[in-house]
C-alpha cells in the first residue's frame, strides 16, 4: 500500500465538498446542442478557478463556445492542463436508470452524464489543488487551465484556437485527460492518440417515399446505400477503402515493447461487451496491437425510411443516411482519409453520395519518457496500489495533435476517473467515488512530482 | 365523349354533398396506432351504410378492429364490396404540405391521408349507392359490403375472419379495392395481386451501446446486419435468397398479351420518381413484365446509433433493425419465402439476426372474363374517355387471397379514384376531385352492368 498519508486523509475528510462539486458540474447539462448550458458550464469552472487564486481568460473563436485559460501558481516550470467541459448527447435515454443530468450514488458510483467524460477527472483536478494549497500552501508551478467545450463534437476550432492563442499556451509539459484505470486497478497512461474522420454519407435517389410495390422498378436508395457500404470494410475489420492504410506507420520495437506489458483481461472484456470473439477473432500480443495500432471504420448510425418499432409500414424510402466514423493512427490524415473514401466510392458507381465532413483529429504521438511523463508516472506510485499501465496509443482521440505536435510540447494523458465499465458516450455513464477520491489525491502529489523531477 | 349524361348531373349537382362525406371520413385519424379513431371511422362509415339502408354487423375477430358487413339491395346476384377504413401512418409529417387529417383542396385535388388509399374510393362506392336510388330507385342487385380496419397493417386477421364468416360473405362476384386511373387517364383493372411478406430483422451484438474507440476490437452489430443485407439482392433487382425463385410461375400467353397492352409512360414515372433509369435498366415489355410479375425485396426501415442530422455522436451501436418488405408473386408462398430467408442467413453466419414476422399475405390470381369483371369493364366504357387498362397482376397487395381462393369468387380490382401521383403511403396524399366524382358516376352504372351482364 503505498504510503500518501496526510494528503489521503486531508481528502477523505473533503470528500462531501468535492462530492458537491462534482454534482453541480454534472447537473449542468453542458451538451453541444444547448448553448445555454454550455455557457453555465464555463461560468461554473471559471468561478472554480477564480475561488482558486487564478486569473482566467476567455479564448474565443467564432461559432465556438469559449475557451477557458486560467493561470495560478508559480515556478520554473509551467504544466498545460487540457480538460473539457462539455459532455455527449444523452439518447438513448430510455436506457438510464436515473435521469444523466441528476447526478445519483448508488452503492458508492456516481452515475451522470459526464462523471467519467471528463467532468470527474477535471473536478477533480480542481479539487486537488485546493487541497494542495490548504496542505501546502503555494502551488510549486505554474499551471495553466486550458479547458474547451467543443471536445464532444471534435474539437473543431481547437486548431484555429492553438493558431490564434499558441504563444499563451507555451508550457514545459501537458496533462492531457482522458484516460483512466483498468480492469485490474492498474493506472493508465499514454503518449499518443488516435485521430479521427468523421463523416455522414447521404443519398437521395427518389424525389418521394413511395409505396414498396414500386421497389420492383424504382432503384432503392436504401440498397445502394447499404451495397456502398458493403464494400468499405470485410468481416475480419479490414478496412477497404483504396488506399486506406498507405500511410500507417508499423509499430517500433518500444511500442512492441509496451504492447506486451499491457494487461488486457480479455475474458472480463468479452463478458463486458457481451460477445464471443474479438474483432477478427484476435487475441493475446495481437489484439492488444490491433487495439493499439489499428484504424478501423465504424457505422455510428444508420437511418432510411420506417423505423417505429413493433410495426410495419411498406414504404420504399427516398433517402438513406449513415453516420462512419473512423478512428486513424499515424500517420494517416483525415483530409487525405475522407479524400480516398469519395475515390474509392466513386470508382464503384457512388459517386451519387454524399459526404459531410464532420469531426477531423489527426493522430499523433508524443514521448513517454518526458519530465511530465516521468513525473505523471512517479506521482501515481504512491497514490494507486497497483503498477502503472504504459500505453504508446490512446484508443480515443482528443485534440492532442495541435498541443503535441503543433506546439512541440511533450504531452502525457495519466490516469483518470474513467473505468472500463464507465460507459462513457452511452447511457448510465458514470465514476467510483473512491476512484474520484484517488484522483484528487493523485493531484496533489503531481504538482511537486512536476515540480521536482529531473530534466 | 361517354354518354352518361343524367348520372353525371346528378352527381355534379350532389358535389358538395359528397365531398363533404369525404372530408369527414379524412378528418378521422384512423392509423392503427389510434384505436379510437378506429373505432370513430368505424361508426362513421356504419350510419352511412345504414343511412343508405343497409343492414349491418360487425363482425369481430379477437385482437383486430371490427369488420363492417352491410348488406342492402336484391336481385338474383350478389355483389360483395371489399374496402378498408384504416390509412397508413402520417409520418413523416414535416414533409406534408398541409396538416393530414386536415383534408384541404388546393387546385382541384383533394389532400389527407386516405384521401386515395382507400376512403375516396370507399365515399364514391357510397355515394354511388346514394345516387343510384335516388336516380333509379332500389339497387338492381344485392350488394354486401365488407369493410375491415387492418388492411395498412397487412390485414393480419382476414383469414380468420373469412373461415369464422364464409358463409356469410358469399356472392357472385367481388369488387376489390385498389386500383386507380393511370397516366392516360386509363380505368385500370386487375384480376390478382402480389403477395407480401414483411419482417423485421434485429440483431443485438453488444450487451451496451459503447464509445467507437472500441469498434477496432468489438464486433460491430451495424456491419454484420449490413454484411447479411449485402448477401440478399444484387444491385440489379435479383433477390438471391437461395431458392427464392423456386416457385415462381412465368406469365401465360395471356398474361404477356395484356402487358404488352398495358401504357406505361416510362419518361413520365421516370420524372415523377426522380430517377435515370429504372431498376436493371429494363424498359418496354421488359419493364413492364417486372412491374407485374417480379417479386421484391424492399428495406423499408433501417435504424442503428445515432440518427440525429447535422451533429456527430462517436458510438459503437449495440444493436441494429431492419425492416425488410418482400412482394411476392404467384405461386411464391409468404412463410416458405420466410423459412427461405430464415436458412439462407442460417448458412451464411447470420444465425444470431432475429427475425420477426408482420404482414403476411398469399399473391392470388383471378379470371380477367368473370361476370364481375366483365360487368366492371363494360361499365367503365361510358364514364372514361380513354380505354380500359387491363393488368394481369396488381402490384400491391391486399387480402385478394382469401375471398377469390378460399371463397372461389371471381374477384376484380376495379377503378378507383388512386392516380399515379396520389402518394398513397407518403406525405402529401391525394386524389383528383374530378376522380372522385368520376368514381361516383361509375358506382351507379356498375350496379346496373352486374345485374344485367350476360353470363
Amino acid at each position: 500500500m503505498p504510503s500518501n498519508g496526510a494528503a489521503r486523509d486531508f481528502v477523505q475528510e473533503r470528500a462531501d465538498r468535492y462530492l458537491g462539486w462534482l454534482t453541480e458540474a454534472c447537473s449542468i447539462p453542458s451538451v453541444a446542442t444547448q448553448p445555454e448550458a454550455l455557457a453555465k458550464m464555463a461560468s461554473w469552472v471559471e468561478d472554480k478557478l477564480q475561488a482558486l487564486g487564478a486569473s482566467t481568460r476567455r479564448l474565443t473563436i467564432e461559432g465556438a463556445p469559449d475557451v477557458l485559460l486560467a493561470e495560478l501558481g508559480s515556478g520554473d516550470r509551467t504544466l498545460l492542463v487540457y480538460d473539457h467541459y462539455d459532455v455527449q448527447p444523452v439518447d438513448p435515454i430510455d436506457l438510464w436508470d436515473s435521469q444523466p443530468f441528476e447526478p445519483e450514488i448508488r452503492d458508492g458510483v456516481f452515475f451522470a452524464r459526464g462523471a467519467a467524460d471528463n467532468k470527474g477527472d477535471l473536478v477533480a483536478r480542481l479539487a486537488g489543488i485546493e487541497a494542495y494549497q490548504e496542505l501546502h500552501g503555494p502551488l510549486p508551478t505554474k499551471v495553466k487551465f486550458l479547458i474547451e467545450g467543443e471536445e464532444e463534437t471534435g474539437s473543431r476550432s481547437f486548431e484555429s484556437l492553438i493558431e490564434k492563442y499558441g504563444s499563451d499556451l507555451q508550457a514545459d509539459g501537458c496533462i492531457w485527460e482522458g484516460m483512466g484505470i483498468d480492469h485490474l486497478g492498474r493506472p493508465e497512461f499514454v503518449f499518443g492518440a488516435k485521430g479521427l474522420a468523421y463523416v455522414e454519407l447521404t443519398y437521395r435517389g427518389l424525389a418521394d417515399d413511395q409505396h414498396s410495390s414500386l421497389a420492383v422498378i424504382a432503384p432503392s436508395p436504401v440498397w445502394h446505400m447499404v451495397e456502398a457500404l458493403s464494400t468499405l470494410r470485410s468481416p475480419d475489420g479490414k478496412v477497404l477503402i483504396d488506399g486506406f492504410y498507405d500511410d500507417v506507420v508499423a509499430p517500433t520495437e518500444e511500442d512492441e515493447r509496451l504492447l506486451a506489458s499491457i494487461p488486457f483481461e480479455e475474458e472480463a472484456e468479452r463478458k463486458r461487451l457481451g460477445i464471443g470473439t474479438f474483432v477478427g477473432g484476435a487475441t493475446g500480443l495481437d489484439l492488444v496491437r490491433r487495439y493499439m495500432f489499428e484504424p478501423t471504420c465504424n457505422i455510428a448510425g444508420l437511418l432510411a425510411g420506417f423505423t417505429e418499432p413493433n410495426t410495419s409500414k411498406t414504404v420504399l424510402p427516398k433517402e438513406v443516411m449513415a453516420k462512419i466514423d473512423m478512428r486513424l493512427v499515424p500517420n494517416q490524415d483525415p483530409d487525405d482519409v475522407v479524400a480516398k473514401l469519395r475515390r474509392h466510392l466513386d470508382a464503384r458507381g457512388f459517386a451519387d453520395i454524399d459526404i459531410k465532413r464532420y469531426s477531423n483529429e489527426i493522430p499523433v504521438r508524443s514521448s513517454g519518457s518526458s519530465t511530465v511523463a516521468r513525473a505523471s508516472i512517479e506521482a501515481a506510485a504512491k497514490v494507486f496500489e497497483q503498477p502503472p499501465s504504459l500505453q504508446p496509443m490512446m484508443i480515443g482521440t482528443g485534440p492532442m495533435y495541435p498541443i503535441a505536435s503543433m506546439l512541440g510540447i511533450p504531452t502525457v494523458s495519466p490516469a483518470g476517473v474513467c473505468r472500463p465499465d464507465s460507459n462513457i458516450h452511452a447511457p448510465n455513464e458514470n465514476c467510483r467515488v473512491d476512484d474520484f477520491l484517488k484522483i484528487v489525491e493523485y493531484t496533489i502529489g503531481w504538482l511537486d512530482a512536476f515540480a521536482s523531477v529531473e530534466e
